[in-house]
Protein backbone atom coordinates (compact mmCIF):
# COMPACT_ATOMS: atom_id res chain seq x y z
CA UNK A 1 0.00 0.00 0.00
CA UNK A 2 1.41 3.56 -1.23
CA UNK A 3 1.92 5.91 1.92
CA UNK A 4 0.26 8.78 1.85
CA UNK A 5 2.25 11.72 0.52
CA UNK A 6 2.92 13.31 4.00
CA UNK A 7 4.49 10.22 5.57
CA UNK A 8 6.81 9.84 2.42
CA UNK A 9 10.18 10.38 3.96
CA UNK A 10 12.11 13.79 2.87
CA UNK A 11 14.49 13.83 0.20
CA UNK A 12 17.98 14.80 0.97
CA UNK A 13 20.60 15.95 -1.59
CA UNK A 14 24.07 15.18 -1.05
CA UNK A 15 26.73 15.63 -3.63
CA UNK A 16 25.06 15.10 -6.32
CA UNK A 17 22.86 12.13 -4.86
CA UNK A 18 18.96 12.35 -3.89
CA UNK A 19 18.26 9.97 -0.64
CA UNK A 20 16.04 8.94 1.90
CA UNK A 21 17.10 10.94 5.27
CA UNK A 22 17.80 8.73 6.89
CA UNK A 23 20.16 7.47 4.82
CA UNK A 24 22.00 10.64 3.72
CA UNK A 25 25.24 10.72 5.66
CA UNK A 26 28.80 12.26 5.57
CA UNK A 27 32.16 10.87 6.17
CA UNK A 28 33.29 11.32 9.62
CA UNK A 29 36.16 12.85 8.04
CA UNK A 30 34.23 15.81 6.86
CA UNK A 31 36.09 18.88 7.76
CA UNK A 32 31.93 20.28 8.45
CA UNK A 33 31.89 17.67 10.91
CA UNK A 34 35.47 17.99 12.29
CA UNK A 35 36.28 21.37 12.23
CA UNK A 36 32.91 23.61 11.52
CA UNK A 37 35.02 24.31 8.03
CA UNK A 38 31.90 25.11 6.14
CA UNK A 39 28.97 27.57 5.98
CA UNK A 40 25.08 27.00 5.27
CA UNK A 41 22.19 29.25 4.62
CA UNK A 42 18.54 28.84 5.69
CA UNK A 43 15.82 29.85 3.12
CA UNK A 44 11.93 29.68 2.44
CA UNK A 45 10.32 28.44 -0.35
CA UNK A 46 6.99 28.07 -2.15
CA UNK A 47 7.16 25.23 -4.67
CA UNK A 48 10.46 25.25 -5.93
CA UNK A 49 10.64 29.41 -5.26
CA UNK A 50 12.67 30.54 -2.77
CA UNK A 51 12.93 33.93 -1.40
CA UNK A 52 15.42 36.05 -2.50
CA UNK A 53 17.73 33.06 -3.51
CA UNK A 54 20.63 35.43 -5.33
CA UNK A 55 20.79 37.06 -1.45
CA UNK A 56 21.40 34.31 0.04
CA UNK A 57 23.90 32.88 -2.90
CA UNK A 58 26.31 36.35 -2.52
CA UNK A 59 25.94 36.05 1.06
CA UNK A 60 27.16 32.51 0.62
CA UNK A 61 29.67 33.29 -2.30
CA UNK A 62 30.94 36.10 1.00
CA UNK A 63 32.03 33.45 2.72
CA UNK A 64 33.40 30.96 0.85
CA UNK A 65 35.92 33.79 -0.52
CA UNK A 66 36.81 34.77 3.26
CA UNK A 67 37.13 31.07 3.95
CA UNK A 68 39.02 30.18 0.59
CA UNK A 69 36.59 27.42 -0.28
CA UNK A 70 35.66 26.55 -3.92
CA UNK A 71 32.10 26.72 -3.97
CA UNK A 72 30.26 25.36 -7.07
CA UNK A 73 28.63 27.44 -9.73
CA UNK A 74 25.57 29.16 -8.43
CA UNK A 75 23.52 27.62 -11.18
CA UNK A 76 25.12 24.18 -9.73
CA UNK A 77 23.85 25.33 -6.29
CA UNK A 78 20.28 26.61 -7.32
CA UNK A 79 19.58 23.26 -9.71
CA UNK A 80 20.52 21.43 -5.92
CA UNK A 81 18.16 23.36 -4.23
CA UNK A 82 15.37 23.75 -6.88
CA UNK A 83 15.90 19.76 -7.16
CA UNK A 84 15.78 18.84 -3.92
CA UNK A 85 12.42 21.26 -3.76
CA UNK A 86 10.95 19.68 -6.37
CA UNK A 87 11.74 16.04 -5.48
CA UNK A 88 10.22 16.97 -1.58
CA UNK A 89 6.94 18.15 -3.71
CA UNK A 90 6.20 20.43 -0.08
CA UNK A 91 3.77 23.35 -1.17
CA UNK A 92 6.52 25.61 1.44
CA UNK A 93 9.11 24.27 2.84
CA UNK A 94 12.55 25.55 4.99
CA UNK A 95 15.38 24.79 2.72
CA UNK A 96 18.79 24.61 4.53
CA UNK A 97 21.85 24.77 1.91
CA UNK A 98 24.99 23.56 3.59
CA UNK A 99 28.56 23.67 1.90
CA UNK A 100 31.64 22.07 3.84
CA UNK A 101 35.23 21.74 2.54
CA UNK A 102 34.89 18.25 1.82
CA UNK A 103 36.61 15.07 3.24
CA UNK A 104 40.32 14.61 3.41
CA UNK A 105 42.52 11.59 4.83
CA UNK A 106 44.96 13.71 7.01
CA UNK A 107 43.83 15.24 10.13
CA UNK A 108 44.76 18.94 11.53
CA UNK A 109 43.84 22.23 9.88
CA UNK A 110 46.06 22.66 6.87
CA UNK A 111 43.31 22.04 3.67
CA UNK A 112 44.99 19.08 1.22
CA UNK A 113 44.53 20.36 -2.49
CA UNK A 114 42.19 18.89 -4.41
CA UNK A 115 40.01 18.40 -1.51
CA UNK A 116 36.33 18.56 -3.20
CA UNK A 117 33.60 20.31 -0.95
CA UNK A 118 30.33 18.88 0.51
CA UNK A 119 27.27 20.04 -1.21
CA UNK A 120 24.06 18.92 1.23
CA UNK A 121 20.63 20.16 1.18
CA UNK A 122 18.08 19.58 3.49
CA UNK A 123 14.15 20.54 3.45
CA UNK A 124 12.03 20.81 6.04
CA UNK A 125 8.24 21.66 6.37
CA UNK A 126 7.45 25.15 6.78
CA UNK A 127 4.27 26.64 7.99
CA UNK A 128 4.62 29.87 5.92
CA UNK A 129 3.58 33.19 6.38
CA UNK A 130 1.68 33.68 9.67
CA UNK A 131 -2.63 33.56 9.28
CA UNK A 132 -3.27 35.95 11.58
CA UNK A 133 -1.43 39.15 13.22
CA UNK A 134 -0.33 39.87 16.23
CA UNK A 135 1.99 36.96 16.60
CA UNK A 136 2.69 35.83 20.61
CA UNK A 137 5.13 37.99 22.02
CA UNK A 138 8.79 36.49 22.56
CA UNK A 139 10.87 37.54 25.80
CA UNK A 140 14.47 37.85 25.78
CA UNK A 141 17.06 37.69 28.20
CA UNK A 142 20.65 38.80 27.90
CA UNK A 143 23.18 36.27 27.30
CA UNK A 144 26.50 35.22 28.79
CA UNK A 145 27.87 34.38 25.52
CA UNK A 146 29.17 37.49 23.22
CA UNK A 147 29.88 37.59 19.69
CA UNK A 148 33.51 38.62 18.73
CA UNK A 149 32.99 41.80 16.28
CA UNK A 150 36.26 41.66 15.50
CA UNK A 151 36.52 38.53 13.81
CA UNK A 152 35.56 38.37 10.34
CA UNK A 153 34.05 34.73 10.61
CA UNK A 154 31.19 36.49 12.73
CA UNK A 155 29.90 38.53 9.47
CA UNK A 156 29.83 35.36 7.74
CA UNK A 157 27.16 32.37 8.11
CA UNK A 158 29.78 29.39 9.35
CA UNK A 159 28.76 26.37 10.50
CA UNK A 160 30.42 27.72 13.52
CA UNK A 161 27.12 27.96 15.36
CA UNK A 162 27.77 26.10 18.81
CA UNK A 163 27.66 30.01 20.37
CA UNK A 164 23.82 30.43 19.66
CA UNK A 165 23.02 26.96 21.00
CA UNK A 166 24.87 26.78 24.49
CA UNK A 167 23.00 30.91 24.54
CA UNK A 168 19.34 29.57 23.62
CA UNK A 169 19.72 26.74 25.93
CA UNK A 170 20.82 28.93 28.87
CA UNK A 171 18.30 31.35 28.59
CA UNK A 172 15.50 28.73 28.06
CA UNK A 173 16.98 27.14 31.53
CA UNK A 174 15.64 30.90 32.88
CA UNK A 175 12.22 30.76 30.72
CA UNK A 176 12.88 32.86 27.98
CA UNK A 177 12.44 32.12 24.39
CA UNK A 178 15.36 33.72 23.33
CA UNK A 179 18.98 35.54 23.80
CA UNK A 180 19.74 38.55 23.50
CA UNK A 181 23.81 38.32 22.54
CA UNK A 182 25.82 41.67 22.70
CA UNK A 183 29.37 42.18 21.52
CA UNK A 184 32.74 42.14 23.32
CA UNK A 185 32.46 46.06 24.57
CA UNK A 186 28.71 45.26 25.25
CA UNK A 187 27.19 47.17 22.45
CA UNK A 188 23.72 44.84 21.11
CA UNK A 189 24.53 41.95 18.11
CA UNK A 190 21.78 39.91 17.71
CA UNK A 191 19.69 37.01 19.16
CA UNK A 192 20.72 33.69 19.09
CA UNK A 193 19.21 32.61 15.38
CA UNK A 194 17.84 36.23 14.79
CA UNK A 195 18.54 39.64 14.00
CA UNK A 196 17.35 42.34 16.47
CA UNK A 197 15.53 45.88 15.55
CA UNK A 198 13.89 48.15 17.69
CA UNK A 199 11.58 51.12 17.17
CA UNK A 200 13.02 54.50 19.10
CA UNK A 201 11.08 57.61 18.19
CA UNK A 202 8.84 56.39 15.20
CA UNK A 203 12.19 54.85 14.01
CA UNK A 204 13.49 51.51 12.92
CA UNK A 205 17.01 50.27 14.03
CA UNK A 206 19.25 47.40 13.68
CA UNK A 207 23.06 46.69 15.03
CA UNK A 208 25.73 47.31 12.34
CA UNK A 209 27.40 44.11 10.78
CA UNK A 210 30.52 46.18 12.90
CA UNK A 211 28.53 45.53 16.13
CA UNK A 212 28.33 41.82 15.29
CA UNK A 213 25.10 41.52 13.42
CA UNK A 214 25.06 38.78 11.22
CA UNK A 215 23.60 40.27 7.16
CA UNK A 216 20.32 38.54 7.50
CA UNK A 217 18.27 38.30 4.71
CA UNK A 218 15.39 39.06 6.33
CA UNK A 219 17.17 42.18 8.03
CA UNK A 220 17.94 43.77 4.81
CA UNK A 221 14.32 42.55 3.85
CA UNK A 222 12.31 44.60 6.75
CA UNK A 223 14.92 47.76 6.42
CA UNK A 224 13.19 47.86 2.65
CA UNK A 225 9.85 47.24 3.91
CA UNK A 226 10.14 49.73 6.53
CA UNK A 227 11.50 52.24 4.17
CA UNK A 228 8.88 51.94 1.60
CA UNK A 229 6.40 52.49 4.37
CA UNK A 230 7.91 56.13 4.64
CA UNK A 231 9.85 55.09 8.06
CA UNK A 232 12.91 56.35 9.07
CA UNK A 233 15.11 52.89 9.11
CA UNK A 234 19.00 52.11 9.82
CA UNK A 235 22.13 50.29 10.87
CA UNK A 236 23.44 51.83 14.40
CA UNK A 237 25.30 50.85 17.42
CA UNK A 238 22.13 50.49 20.00
CA UNK A 239 22.99 49.83 23.48
CA UNK A 240 21.11 47.22 25.74
CA UNK A 241 19.28 49.86 27.28
CA UNK A 242 18.44 51.05 24.78
CA UNK A 243 16.26 47.70 23.91
CA UNK A 244 14.85 48.22 27.63
CA UNK A 245 13.42 51.52 26.69
CA UNK A 246 12.35 50.70 23.45
CA UNK A 247 8.96 51.24 22.24
CA UNK A 248 9.02 47.92 20.33
CA UNK A 249 11.32 45.29 19.57
CA UNK A 250 11.71 43.06 16.59
CA UNK A 251 13.22 39.51 15.36
CA UNK A 252 13.41 38.87 12.12
CA UNK A 253 14.89 35.40 10.24
CA UNK A 254 13.87 34.44 6.92
CA UNK A 255 11.55 31.39 8.44
CA UNK A 256 9.67 33.70 10.96
CA UNK A 257 9.76 36.86 9.44
CA UNK A 258 9.17 39.33 11.86
CA UNK A 259 8.45 38.16 15.47
CA UNK A 260 7.49 40.62 18.00
CA UNK A 261 9.35 40.80 21.47
CA UNK A 262 7.11 41.74 24.61
CA UNK A 263 9.74 41.73 27.22
CA UNK A 264 13.55 41.64 28.26
CA UNK A 265 15.28 40.03 30.98
CA UNK A 266 11.39 40.44 32.61
CA UNK A 267 10.87 43.94 31.78
CA UNK A 268 7.93 44.98 29.27
CA UNK A 269 8.72 46.01 25.99
CA UNK A 270 6.47 49.00 25.98
CA UNK A 271 3.28 48.37 27.22
CA UNK A 272 3.83 44.48 27.22
CA UNK A 273 1.70 44.00 23.86
CA UNK A 274 3.13 43.62 20.44
CA UNK A 275 2.97 47.07 19.18
CA UNK A 276 1.45 48.76 16.11
CA UNK A 277 4.57 49.66 14.03
CA UNK A 278 5.57 45.88 14.41
CA UNK A 279 1.98 44.67 13.23
CA UNK A 280 2.62 47.69 10.18
CA UNK A 281 5.98 45.95 9.12
CA UNK A 282 4.76 42.37 9.49
CA UNK A 283 2.21 42.81 7.15
CA UNK A 284 3.97 44.57 4.79
CA UNK A 285 6.67 42.18 4.90
CA UNK A 286 4.67 39.08 4.16
CA UNK A 287 3.10 40.60 1.32
CA UNK A 288 6.32 41.69 -0.63
CA UNK A 289 7.00 37.91 0.59
CA UNK A 290 4.00 36.86 -1.37
CA UNK A 291 4.28 38.59 -4.14
CA UNK A 292 7.74 37.91 -4.71
CA UNK A 293 7.16 34.16 -4.81
CA UNK A 294 3.85 34.28 -6.36
CA UNK A 295 2.59 32.68 -3.79
CA UNK B 1 46.04 -12.26 -0.43
CA UNK B 2 45.93 -10.70 2.72
CA UNK B 3 47.50 -7.04 2.56
CA UNK B 4 50.34 -6.51 4.65
CA UNK B 5 49.50 -4.76 7.99
CA UNK B 6 50.34 -1.45 7.11
CA UNK B 7 47.90 -1.18 4.40
CA UNK B 8 44.37 -2.53 6.29
CA UNK B 9 42.24 0.13 5.72
CA UNK B 10 42.28 2.13 9.46
CA UNK B 11 39.27 1.58 11.74
CA UNK B 12 37.11 4.24 12.99
CA UNK B 13 34.57 3.70 16.02
CA UNK B 14 31.20 5.63 15.63
CA UNK B 15 28.65 4.87 18.57
CA UNK B 16 29.82 1.44 19.36
CA UNK B 17 30.96 0.08 15.85
CA UNK B 18 34.05 -0.73 14.39
CA UNK B 19 34.25 0.53 10.66
CA UNK B 20 36.74 1.08 8.15
CA UNK B 21 37.49 4.51 7.67
CA UNK B 22 35.45 4.30 4.12
CA UNK B 23 32.61 3.74 5.67
CA UNK B 24 32.16 5.49 8.72
CA UNK B 25 29.61 8.33 8.39
CA UNK B 26 27.27 10.02 10.26
CA UNK B 27 23.63 11.79 9.63
CA UNK B 28 23.56 14.55 7.82
CA UNK B 29 21.10 15.68 10.40
CA UNK B 30 23.80 15.43 13.60
CA UNK B 31 24.42 18.90 15.33
CA UNK B 32 28.00 18.43 15.11
CA UNK B 33 27.81 19.10 11.23
CA UNK B 34 25.00 21.52 11.05
CA UNK B 35 25.79 23.46 14.51
CA UNK B 36 29.28 22.55 15.31
CA UNK B 37 27.56 21.34 18.48
CA UNK B 38 29.84 19.14 20.21
CA UNK B 39 33.46 18.65 21.47
CA UNK B 40 36.70 16.82 20.42
CA UNK B 41 40.34 16.01 22.16
CA UNK B 42 43.31 14.87 20.22
CA UNK B 43 45.79 12.38 22.27
CA UNK B 44 48.38 10.68 21.54
CA UNK B 45 49.15 7.19 22.24
CA UNK B 46 51.97 4.36 22.43
CA UNK B 47 49.73 1.37 21.94
CA UNK B 48 46.75 1.88 23.66
CA UNK B 49 48.24 3.47 26.50
CA UNK B 50 47.08 7.21 25.88
CA UNK B 51 49.20 10.20 27.25
CA UNK B 52 47.48 12.25 30.04
CA UNK B 53 43.77 10.35 28.87
CA UNK B 54 42.44 11.39 32.52
CA UNK B 55 43.10 15.36 31.69
CA UNK B 56 41.92 15.16 28.00
CA UNK B 57 39.01 13.78 29.47
CA UNK B 58 38.42 15.70 32.42
CA UNK B 59 38.82 19.37 30.07
CA UNK B 60 36.22 17.00 27.81
CA UNK B 61 33.36 16.73 30.42
CA UNK B 62 34.47 20.51 31.40
CA UNK B 63 33.15 21.95 27.81
CA UNK B 64 30.19 19.52 27.88
CA UNK B 65 29.15 21.10 31.27
CA UNK B 66 28.97 24.46 29.65
CA UNK B 67 27.48 22.76 26.32
CA UNK B 68 24.88 20.78 28.74
CA UNK B 69 25.80 18.19 26.65
CA UNK B 70 24.89 14.42 27.89
CA UNK B 71 28.48 13.39 28.07
CA UNK B 72 28.61 8.80 28.33
CA UNK B 73 30.53 8.17 31.84
CA UNK B 74 34.38 8.21 31.55
CA UNK B 75 34.79 4.77 31.06
CA UNK B 76 32.68 4.57 28.19
CA UNK B 77 34.68 6.93 26.25
CA UNK B 78 38.14 5.20 27.71
CA UNK B 79 36.91 1.88 26.46
CA UNK B 80 36.31 3.58 23.11
CA UNK B 81 39.46 4.70 23.16
CA UNK B 82 41.51 1.95 23.96
CA UNK B 83 39.00 -0.75 21.75
CA UNK B 84 40.16 1.73 18.86
CA UNK B 85 43.37 1.62 19.08
CA UNK B 86 43.66 -2.03 19.83
CA UNK B 87 41.98 -2.83 16.38
CA UNK B 88 43.70 -0.19 14.22
CA UNK B 89 47.40 -2.16 15.91
CA UNK B 90 49.84 1.16 15.40
CA UNK B 91 52.76 1.05 17.67
CA UNK B 92 52.35 5.21 18.01
CA UNK B 93 48.92 6.60 17.41
CA UNK B 94 47.30 10.17 17.09
CA UNK B 95 43.74 9.53 18.30
CA UNK B 96 40.60 12.08 18.24
CA UNK B 97 37.85 11.26 20.22
CA UNK B 98 34.86 13.36 18.65
CA UNK B 99 31.47 14.03 20.62
CA UNK B 100 28.85 15.18 19.15
CA UNK B 101 25.10 16.27 20.63
CA UNK B 102 23.83 14.12 18.05
CA UNK B 103 20.81 13.96 15.56
CA UNK B 104 17.12 15.14 15.59
CA UNK B 105 15.05 15.73 12.55
CA UNK B 106 14.10 18.89 13.52
CA UNK B 107 15.43 22.29 12.71
CA UNK B 108 16.73 25.40 14.50
CA UNK B 109 18.81 25.80 17.82
CA UNK B 110 17.11 24.17 20.27
CA UNK B 111 17.83 20.82 21.89
CA UNK B 112 15.16 18.01 21.71
CA UNK B 113 14.71 15.99 25.13
CA UNK B 114 16.19 12.38 24.26
CA UNK B 115 18.81 13.40 21.75
CA UNK B 116 21.67 10.92 22.06
CA UNK B 117 25.22 12.25 21.84
CA UNK B 118 27.42 10.89 18.72
CA UNK B 119 30.66 9.27 19.66
CA UNK B 120 33.69 8.93 17.39
CA UNK B 121 37.18 7.85 17.43
CA UNK B 122 39.36 7.71 15.08
CA UNK B 123 43.23 6.57 14.71
CA UNK B 124 46.26 8.32 12.50
CA UNK B 125 49.58 7.31 12.53
CA UNK B 126 51.88 9.16 14.77
CA UNK B 127 55.57 9.58 14.41
CA UNK B 128 55.93 9.90 17.66
CA UNK B 129 59.00 11.66 19.70
CA UNK B 130 61.18 13.43 17.49
CA UNK B 131 64.66 11.17 17.27
CA UNK B 132 66.71 14.10 17.06
CA UNK B 133 66.99 17.50 18.40
CA UNK B 134 66.87 20.31 17.82
CA UNK B 135 63.71 20.35 15.76
CA UNK B 136 63.48 22.81 12.78
CA UNK B 137 62.25 26.07 13.45
CA UNK B 138 58.64 27.12 12.41
CA UNK B 139 57.75 30.48 11.76
CA UNK B 140 54.56 32.41 12.34
CA UNK B 141 53.05 35.30 11.75
CA UNK B 142 50.07 37.69 12.89
CA UNK B 143 46.90 36.83 12.38
CA UNK B 144 44.26 38.63 11.23
CA UNK B 145 41.72 36.52 12.82
CA UNK B 146 41.39 37.34 16.93
CA UNK B 147 40.59 35.05 19.48
CA UNK B 148 37.36 36.35 21.97
CA UNK B 149 38.53 36.23 25.38
CA UNK B 150 35.48 37.42 26.74
CA UNK B 151 33.06 33.91 25.26
CA UNK B 152 33.79 31.40 27.73
CA UNK B 153 32.96 28.69 24.66
CA UNK B 154 36.89 29.97 23.71
CA UNK B 155 37.81 28.38 26.71
CA UNK B 156 36.32 24.90 25.59
CA UNK B 157 37.70 22.01 22.81
CA UNK B 158 33.99 22.29 20.55
CA UNK B 159 34.19 21.75 17.06
CA UNK B 160 33.94 25.22 15.80
CA UNK B 161 37.31 25.71 14.74
CA UNK B 162 36.40 27.37 11.73
CA UNK B 163 38.36 30.49 12.65
CA UNK B 164 41.80 28.30 13.00
CA UNK B 165 41.24 27.06 9.95
CA UNK B 166 41.09 30.78 8.17
CA UNK B 167 44.16 32.01 10.24
CA UNK B 168 46.22 28.64 9.21
CA UNK B 169 45.08 29.29 4.98
CA UNK B 170 45.80 33.33 5.78
CA UNK B 171 49.32 32.90 7.06
CA UNK B 172 50.27 30.17 5.06
CA UNK B 173 49.55 32.08 1.96
CA UNK B 174 51.82 34.70 2.71
CA UNK B 175 54.40 31.84 3.12
CA UNK B 176 54.83 31.25 7.55
CA UNK B 177 53.75 28.04 8.72
CA UNK B 178 51.73 28.98 11.47
CA UNK B 179 49.45 31.85 12.78
CA UNK B 180 49.79 34.11 16.42
CA UNK B 181 46.68 35.08 17.33
CA UNK B 182 45.44 37.61 19.50
CA UNK B 183 42.43 38.47 21.57
CA UNK B 184 40.16 41.50 21.09
CA UNK B 185 42.32 43.69 22.93
CA UNK B 186 45.58 42.68 21.13
CA UNK B 187 47.08 40.48 23.71
CA UNK B 188 48.42 36.81 22.73
CA UNK B 189 46.30 34.33 22.93
CA UNK B 190 47.59 31.10 20.95
CA UNK B 191 48.58 29.85 17.47
CA UNK B 192 46.02 28.05 15.67
CA UNK B 193 46.34 24.79 16.67
CA UNK B 194 48.90 25.20 19.89
CA UNK B 195 49.62 27.61 22.77
CA UNK B 196 52.82 29.84 22.30
CA UNK B 197 55.18 30.04 25.10
CA UNK B 198 57.98 32.61 25.49
CA UNK B 199 61.25 32.48 27.09
CA UNK B 200 61.91 35.99 28.34
CA UNK B 201 64.88 36.45 31.21
CA UNK B 202 65.60 33.08 31.24
CA UNK B 203 61.65 32.17 32.73
CA UNK B 204 58.78 30.79 30.55
CA UNK B 205 55.89 32.34 29.91
CA UNK B 206 52.63 31.46 28.14
CA UNK B 207 49.13 33.51 27.65
CA UNK B 208 46.13 32.76 30.32
CA UNK B 209 42.96 31.22 29.87
CA UNK B 210 41.67 34.41 30.55
CA UNK B 211 43.54 36.01 27.56
CA UNK B 212 42.16 33.27 24.97
CA UNK B 213 44.19 30.59 25.69
CA UNK B 214 42.94 26.95 24.84
CA UNK B 215 44.58 24.72 28.69
CA UNK B 216 46.31 22.73 26.36
CA UNK B 217 47.46 19.23 27.59
CA UNK B 218 51.03 19.83 26.16
CA UNK B 219 50.53 23.75 27.69
CA UNK B 220 50.05 22.34 31.14
CA UNK B 221 52.75 19.17 30.75
CA UNK B 222 55.26 22.13 29.61
CA UNK B 223 54.75 24.31 32.21
CA UNK B 224 55.35 21.33 35.10
CA UNK B 225 58.54 20.37 33.19
CA UNK B 226 59.50 23.54 33.23
CA UNK B 227 59.46 23.59 36.88
CA UNK B 228 60.60 20.35 37.51
CA UNK B 229 64.18 21.69 35.79
CA UNK B 230 63.78 24.52 38.29
CA UNK B 231 62.80 27.11 35.91
CA UNK B 232 60.32 30.05 36.66
CA UNK B 233 57.21 29.19 34.46
CA UNK B 234 54.27 30.87 34.32
CA UNK B 235 50.72 32.07 32.86
CA UNK B 236 50.75 35.87 32.14
CA UNK B 237 49.47 38.36 29.69
CA UNK B 238 51.64 38.52 26.46
CA UNK B 239 52.19 41.67 24.57
CA UNK B 240 53.02 40.94 20.58
CA UNK B 241 56.20 43.05 20.95
CA UNK B 242 57.06 40.62 23.69
CA UNK B 243 56.91 37.60 21.48
CA UNK B 244 59.17 39.85 18.87
CA UNK B 245 61.53 40.54 21.49
CA UNK B 246 61.72 37.31 23.42
CA UNK B 247 65.02 34.98 23.04
CA UNK B 248 62.79 31.92 22.04
CA UNK B 249 59.83 31.17 21.64
CA UNK B 250 57.76 27.74 21.45
CA UNK B 251 54.86 26.14 20.23
CA UNK B 252 53.05 23.12 21.71
CA UNK B 253 50.44 20.57 21.18
CA UNK B 254 49.88 16.80 21.90
CA UNK B 255 50.87 15.63 18.61
CA UNK B 256 54.33 18.01 17.82
CA UNK B 257 55.69 18.56 21.72
CA UNK B 258 57.14 21.59 22.37
CA UNK B 259 58.56 23.31 18.75
CA UNK B 260 61.03 26.06 18.64
CA UNK B 261 59.74 29.27 16.34
CA UNK B 262 62.92 31.05 14.73
CA UNK B 263 61.00 33.77 13.54
CA UNK B 264 57.78 36.25 14.17
CA UNK B 265 56.42 38.26 11.11
CA UNK B 266 59.41 37.80 9.22
CA UNK B 267 61.84 39.14 12.30
CA UNK B 268 64.21 36.57 13.61
CA UNK B 269 63.56 35.14 16.99
CA UNK B 270 66.96 35.27 18.96
CA UNK B 271 69.60 35.12 16.50
CA UNK B 272 67.29 33.01 14.20
CA UNK B 273 68.25 29.27 15.45
CA UNK B 274 66.38 27.06 17.90
CA UNK B 275 67.44 27.99 21.51
CA UNK B 276 68.98 25.76 24.37
CA UNK B 277 66.39 26.33 26.55
CA UNK B 278 63.65 25.17 23.73
CA UNK B 279 66.19 21.93 23.30
CA UNK B 280 66.05 21.36 26.68
CA UNK B 281 62.34 21.59 27.64
CA UNK B 282 62.04 19.61 24.72
CA UNK B 283 64.16 16.69 25.67
CA UNK B 284 62.53 16.64 29.28
CA UNK B 285 59.28 16.94 27.73
CA UNK B 286 59.58 13.87 25.49
CA UNK B 287 61.27 12.38 28.49
CA UNK B 288 58.29 12.57 30.17
CA UNK B 289 55.87 11.02 27.90
CA UNK B 290 58.10 8.46 27.32
CA UNK B 291 58.31 7.39 31.23
CA UNK B 292 54.47 8.05 31.57
CA UNK B 293 53.45 5.98 28.32
CA UNK B 294 56.39 3.52 29.40
CA UNK B 295 57.21 3.49 25.44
Amino acid sequence: MLKPMHEIAPTVYVNGRLLPEGEASVSVLDRGLTLADGLFETMVAFGDRVFRLPDHLARLRGGAALLRLPLPPSRTLEAAVRETLRRNGRERSVVRLTVTRGSDHGRGLDVRPGTRPTLIVRVTPWQGPPSSLPLPGRSLALSPICRNEHSPITRVKSLAYVEGVVARLEVRRRGADDALLLNTTGTVACASSSNVFVVIDDALATPRQEDGALPGIARKTLLEVARSLGMAAREQSIQPEEVYRAREVVLTNVVSGPVPVTSVDGHPVGDGAPGPVTARLTRAYWELVAKTLGG
